[in-house]
């Protein structure tokens, strides 16, 4: 019998490994080693914990402890994987009572991401936060939760629960005045979620442009949106300190020399890959910073995998290495691993870099390359054109506008990416563009699609199908 | 300088090829023969106006007789095209008061296509409707409003309408009882249109499932919704006459010879193309009964093209001439064809035979090939399943169940088609499946394609993905 197949941390990459293992091979034996007390849960939906939309983090968790050992699972929680042996093919586990040397057969490192904020003096005070992790978002909600309302049994964090942390800040009187530090889409889905307590937001942002990975149109469109909603942005300012007054954030210095008085900080201003397990083994970091992995998610080392917000994978369009720490990549390359390492070899696919954010009324979604210069270092000529169209027939009830860009390389015509932004599912339909992506499509080839048409739903030219028709006839 | 480019028939189709033409060469002379008095409009709008979600029929008009003008086009309404005479480039036209030969360069056969009634006895009785034109919708809606509350003028139809039929019905007293024969999709908007006024809705239809072209699945749910509103469904049921009173319709009789007093009928049982115009010219037509055409809308005699209703098109998935008269299809070849005669040589593209219906609060959407029996005839050995997935995050306000079919072969994986149903923006992820049709993916390509997650939008496995997971898994 094969030593077992060890899964280092038991978040989305790693657990799907490991359920898909023991589905492909139920003779298999599986450890996943969480360092922390939760597993699996929705990263992705924390600022809706916040916001309130969601009741409860026990919504969040995709899979129990209990459903994991149904499936045969040997799962510990608590337990720290602080070194790995690829010689020996063993890791050193630590948990609150021992230390021991566990072998594996086959190695999946899902250690994950973590949010960074050490740019920023004085990041610790009370009162500042970042969002990574369900401890993190129970904090921020005890907040922001009057004390005379607060329960904490209300949260539904169960056993799993950081209760100290989480109940000193339900004794707290509620902020006033929030500064989100960083303009990215946790900076805009707090924002939204901190309006919606009541709050003075004011959103700090480096550069000129909010949720910059989606590009100039869709990031003026969310800047408006919230300006809209009552947020107050601050485009162009770098936020260098937070003040504290008794150790809880009193206010914010920018690299400008601009102050503003504030009683709460979420800074989102970007994650980082937990690779230091990996120090000094021979396992190679990409270009990113993430773990190097090959097609099936296999790093350099034979039978060490890596999946997640901690590994890099392919680009669909250029086939180069990326880091997109999201969620579908996470939990798509887990899988195939788990089912490369149970006997059946399975790619775990491209990335688009595909993603979508919601920023109050808008829906946005980007896919691929939509970044010139980043399309240049490609080797491509790139060339964008931006449309604005109907969500439905223009006479159909709820038809609102929907802005595409679309963005092909001169020569050849081919799709290297895309945005879209509107208020009317206008996010869903980025999934036509990542399609066409997957597809390597030409332009000519994406405006002749047959895509579906009804007044409800569709004008006859889908507004992706729209701004194809214009780039496609800019390349002529 | 060169003979123009003649079109017959100024709707869809025939308007886009116009509009095109003249964009493309500014120069080229482009007449356009349009029998009846309407141009350019939505009939998958109609129904909707009738229901009164759309106010007024010229809201309707994707271009006005004065836009068309202002495009250099020589459009001429009233004029019906008699003859081709494909030797002599030469088409005869009537109008009102005169008879003429006009000779073409290229030619532009955009006749559309026409719903029958002729398999059921008394269907030119008062009261009973198709629904294919303004016309039409005009003399429903007119019938259905209380004659008090009736005035012309509210239509919005201005100098095109048949105002002497419309002013006939305002003057009647409203039915209270209607059947809708035929369950396709038009049958089903109507049903939801007369629902809206109030009526008792009555759908009879052939076979035992509604929307067939839209498979099992979705057709179930539509039944459900369908029955949830109200409407009485008569499944397995062939009307075979309507009989009258007065010269009004009065009940139906059905082929197993059940009966219903009813005092409005709507027939949509089919539509044929009009291929009238070239009986005994060379121009050949199609196994379906339309016009056969090549890659760029061409028929078999060279300067003739054919395109929208009365014309095949290629099929996405096996290449195969289609008859799918559908509103993007007419459209994108009319395009094509406009810049090809304009020396721009641009294919019309495949058809995938997408489309999307909406039955109450459902959205439905098909493409490719669903039924197994047409598989099989394409050479395919076709497998299929069908899931339930959830259209958000579980945890997001608004998730709402969305079900999904693939088909695939089982040799090659390759994807053949799909189908979708749900309450929330299910019908136009039936886009995601027609791009991947389009780019001739696997379905393991498909399970791999880097789709859009956020919980306000999409799962982290999007439904589509879900379908391509338990559909590759079956084929292993």
């Amino acid at each position: 019998m094969s030593d077992p197949f060890v899964v280092v941390g038991g978040d989305a990459a790693g657990l799907s490994a490991a359920s898909k293992c023991r589905r492909t091979d139920p003779e298999r034996d599986v450890v996943v080693f969480e360092k922390g007390e939760w597993i699996s849960y929705a990263h992705c939906g924390t600022p809706y914990f916040v916001k309130g939309e969601v009741d409860r983090l026990d919504q969040l968790l995709s899979l129990s402890p209990d459903e994991a050992e149904e499936r045969g699972i040997d799962l510990r929680r608590g337990h720290e994987v602080v070194a790995v042996d690829a010689d020996a093919e063993t890791v050193t586990v630590e948990s609150e009572d021992t230390t021991f040397e566990q072998p594996y057969g086959d190695l999946l490192i899902a250690t994950g991401a973590r949010a960074v904020s050490d740019p920023i003096e004085g990041a610790s005070l009370d009162g500042v936060f970042t969002l990574h992790g369900l401890d993190h978002a129970a904090a921020i909600r005890a907040y922001l939760t009057p004390p005379a309302a607060f329960d904490v049994a209300d949260l539904g964090g169960g056993d799993a629960l950081d209760e100290p942390a989480v109940l000193r800040y339900g004794e707290l009187t509620p902020p006033e005045t929030v500064a989100v530090v960083g303009g990215g889409y946790v900076g805009v889905e707090m924002a939204e979620a901190f309006e919606a307590w009541g709050l003075d937001v004011h959103v700090f942002q480096r550069s000129e442009l909010l949720v910059p990975g989606f590009g100039e149109t869709v990031g003026e469109e969310v800047a408006r949106a919230l300006r809209e909603a009552g947020v107050t942005l601050h485009l162009g300012e770098e936020v260098v300190r937070l003040r504290g007054d008794d150790g809880r954030v009193a206010g914010l210095v920018c690299e400008s020399g601009a102050e503003l008085a504030v009683d709460a900080a979420l800074v989102g201003i970007g994650i980082r890959p937990n690779t230091g397990l990996l120090e000094g083994t021979p396992v190679e970091l990409g270009g990113s910073g993430a773990v190097a992995t090959d097609a099936y998610g296999e790093t350099n080392v034979d039978g060490i995998f890596a999946a997640g917000d901690v590994a890099e994978m392919p680009q669909t369009v250029t086939g180069d290495p990326t880091w997109d720490p999201l969620g579908l990549p996470a939990n798509r390359a887990g899988r195939a691993i788990g089912a490369t390492v149970a006997g059946d070899p399975t790619p775990t696919g491209a990335v688009a870099n595909t993603a979508m954010v919601k920023a109050f009324d808008l829906g946005c979604g980007r896919t691929g390359i939509l970044d010139h210069d980043r399309a240049r270092e490609a080797g491509f000529d790139p060339v964008s054109k931006t449309i604005t169209a109907g969500s439905r027939s223009g006479y159909y009830p709820g038809a609102a506008e929907t802005t595409v860009t679309l963005v092909a390389d001169r020569d050849t015509g081919r799709l290297l990416g895309g945005s879209i932004v509107g208020t009317d599912r206008a996010a869903v339909r980025i999934d036509t563009v990542a399609t066409a992506l997957g597809g390597e499509m030409s332009v000519a080839e994406l405006e002749r699609q047959d895509l579906g048409y009804a007044p409800p739903f569709s004008p006859v030219w889908d507004p992706v199908l729209v701004a194809a028709k214009v780039l496609n006839g800019s390349l002529d």
